[in-house]
């Protein structure tokens, strides 16, 4: 294995960019391969079924680039797709509920934690299983927030008409006394203000995105895979999607810390 | 040419029911192959190329079942799919948005039109394209909506956030003093009243869906292709997606006249 190969990372659209930003600012040196599938975009409202198929065709085409680990920079993916996939893959691959679960075990305090995301994250109801394997004893409550991606989208970050969906959506965890919220989506951390205000001080916000980057240095130094190159600054990060690259380039350069110059379209469902 | 035999009839997910339902009211006696691409779902965020290249495919799987017309019941796909699909195809093909113009230059006393539509629709351009080429001194405003998906998905039919955004949305419609709107979405019908109530009394509400069911009959009475015989009533539609097969046979079976008893999940890709 080629320890300056690129990490591979994907997503169904712009939302693992908050992941692949978090990579990039924990280890500079690192390649990174982005994809997000922004013609079957989104994932969350979609079966196991379709998005572990979705995911395989991902992962072929990042393999043709010679990754030497996957992450998968999405929670839906991670709930359907990640057990699959590492029994099927040789290179290491990690998803982002793993290391948000673990944190939010190491915070609570009452044991209380609530969960956010898409249906079919909070569906699965994999958080609650990753969180009880750790410790048995750990009050889940899951709720779904399917108008969060619209609304963030939209650019409502900071609106009544956010802030009235969020008082809705949270009051069942409110009522639960939750004293850990996992923001359960990669679009969520963008109205983190929202939700911090809703919930209240007392209450530990833990980014799922953050904690993948963490487990993901200690993962490749284990396995004596960080990269020793640095690699010219144009040529480290790489960005593919399935649809309207350009929209793509400029949302990815609002968020990265460096502009991103180009975005190929690839037919993912080719691979 | 079969005249006894299906229409074909699809979109990117439930929202074409609201045409079908307007054509088994209309022609009772014809059969209807209906197509839902729920895992690529919505269109109206994507490219014209991505768009058309899934409206190809989806045409290829209706032609299967010998379809003798098709009904692109998608916003989305007839602005970008329809005047393609004319070309290539041998048999009779029609979309929502000429019938919705049609009737919407009709009824104007003041030549002011406004459109409500995703993205895509509002940004091909394509209800004021063919508005003009009916009537050149017609003056046409879009708005994009794109919440209003998600909230009529959320179930927020009658709800004070939808009130907020309609109200946002609609306003600059208002001060255009437009005096008709057409509902450029098929799932905006399902807002009618709240859309209704915020445009006031004046205002003609257009609904492309049943302007599309009136212009498909005089087609296929134009063309001899009505149909003569009476299915068995389980014989009639027959429903196909691309994912979640069950969770939209309770949607059909909550808007059409008919329980719906079965719907097949298909990989439209393959076509």
């Amino acid at each position: 294995m080629d320890r300056n190969a690129p990490i591979g990372v994907f997503d169904s659209g712009v939302g693992g960019l908050t992941v692949a930003r978090e990579i990039m600012r924990r280890m500079p040196r690192e390649r990174i391969i982005y994809f997000g599938d922004t013609a079957r975009l989104p994932y969350g409202s979609k079966s196991q079924d379709t998005v572990l198929r979705y995911s395989r065709q991902i992962i072929r085409f990042l393999m043709t680039k010679q990754v030497k680990a996957i992450v998968i920079a999405c929670n839906t993916a991670s709930a359907y797709a990640l057990t699959a996939m590492e029994r099927e893959l040789d290179i290491p691959i990690i998803g982002v509920i793993r290391a948000g679960a673990k944190t939010a075990v190491e915070v609570t305090r009452n044991g209380k934690i609530g969960v956010i995301g898409t249906e079919a994250t909070i569906n699965s109801g994999i958080y609650a299983d990753v969180m009880r394997q750790m410790r048995p004893d750990i009050q889940v409550t899951g709720k779904s927030c399917p108008l969060f991606v619209p609304l963030v989208e939209e650019g409502l970050l900071h609106d009544s008409v956010t802030d009235e969906i969020a008082s809705r959506y949270l009051s069942v965890l409110k009522g639960r006394f939750v004293d850990t919220l996992v923001m359960g989506c990669t679009h969520y951390p963008l109205i983190r203000s929202t939700l911090g205000r809703l919930m209240g001080e007392d209450v530990v916000l833990v980014n799922p995105a953050y904690e993948t980057s963490v487990e993901l240095k200690r993962l490749l130094e284990d396995k004596a895979l960080t990269c020793t190159l640095e690699a010219a600054p144009g040529e480290k990060y790489r960005f593919y999607v399935s649809d309207l690259a350009e929209k793509f380039t400029a949302f990815a350069t609002s968020i990265l810390p460096e502009e991103v110059k180009e975005t190929e379209k690839i037919h993912i469902e080719e691979y």
